[in-house]
């Protein structure tokens, strides 16, 4: 895959690593390699990474295929970056699928602060920029500055909708819970009294960023209208 | 990231594309799009995607932070993957971090068949190889054939700790777990009755993926030992 542009990553990694990350020979304990001073770096990196477990805890809206439970948003953005690399054929533009991997796994990590906001939930729709901005600045905070600032930028464009990587992630954000709910004739349609034409307003924008994934989608929800699992209006 | 390569591969995938994901213009519904000989493709990526969901239903023994409930597969290859990002500059040798991150999202997927073995049940460690080929089989033959082979490939890849790829995410498939079971004051070790002597065991290949993860996984298991939460032998 995309080894030679990787090694170059690697190697401004190794430079920052080289000042960062020495650690001491002794056997050392916990405690001690934490605060060590220049291991402040790494101490950062491990405790964004057990923070996020918390999106573990974050459930939405999408039930499971086989009617099963609500699904979580760490799970929703596992499957979600899986199905971009399987698809990338499909969007509209050339895509840096690292970067849309990269997007599709973080993308909901400012709802372990700001809970999950679902999509037809018009109130909660109103609130969510400012939630989601207060998160994003603790939860990024943890990491080391130059990972606090590429994490926030690649947040900020997935959210902006301006490159091709943003909306590329976006028909994969909206196609995933599409196909579960689809498996489950659309009990989370029915559950939330949500009719095809807001269903078509949330997924429209798929289209800019896959069109062959914008007619899957099309087609799941005139299924769904015809098989009365989706009021039209 | 790698733009570059990544072209490349849009390139090649456009040109399958374009013999394999034509879609009818009219108004398409789901069964026309899916019975279009044109979309085999497409039908076989999407079959696929909607089966991988199972993945959310596999349970580790590794309990979440917070004293929380078992861990899924699903959960976590997310987590790793994004560790793995994140704790790049401490592989020992350069990676192709795109293909690192795809190996920890998909190689508990043979899991869906097979179960989750744990990584101390000696019985379960005797079957285990023959239960996941047999997944492995099943589960990426509903994929298009060159997906199929890419998948494998990877998963075989992972699984043989021969690339500097697959010893690194070995490495994040042993900490992301270690990180929980720390903050768990290593309740899932006492659950097990667990040596130090075993955990060493498990653990010391992440030293020949990263040295420096090595030490901060030898840390926590000394600090373990020391709380009385891991016997040494």
């Amino acid at each position: 895959m995309q080894t030679d542009s990787t090694k170059e990553y690697f190697s401004k990694d190794k430079a920052a690593a080289s000042e960062n990350t020495a650690v001491p020979e002794n056997k050392a304990n916990l405690k001690a390699v934490m605060e060590t001073p220049v291991n402040e770096r790494l101490r950062k990196q491990l405790e964004f990474s057990l923070e996020i477990d918390k999106e573990k805890n974050i459930f939405r809206q999408t039930h499971l295929s086989g009617h099963g439970r609500n699904e979580n948003d760490a799970e929703h953005a596992w499957h979600m970056a899986i199905m971009a690399y399987l698809l990338r054929e499909y969007a509209n533009e050339p895509v840096d699928i690292t970067k849309v991997m990269l997007m599709c796994l973080i993308h909901d990590i400012v709802e372990i602060d700001a809970g999950d906001t679902y999509a037809y939930d018009e109130e909660g729709l109103k609130t969510q920029k400012a939630r989601e901005d207060a998160a994003k600045e603790r939860i990024f905070s943890l990491l080391p500055e130059d990972q606090k600032k590429e994490l926030t930028a690649l947040f900020d464009e997935f959210e902006a909708y301006e490159t091709p990587e943003a909306r590329y992630a976006h028909s994969l954000d909206n196609l995933q819970p599409l196909i579960l709910n689809n498996s489950n004739d659309g009990g989370d349609w029915r559950e939330h009294g949500v009719t095809a034409e807001t269903v078509y307003g949330r997924q429209r924008k798929t289209r800019i960023g896959s069109e062959t994934l914008f007619r899957v989608t099309d087609a799941i929800i005139q299924e769904n209208i015809r098989k009365g699992n989706l009021p039209e209006k």
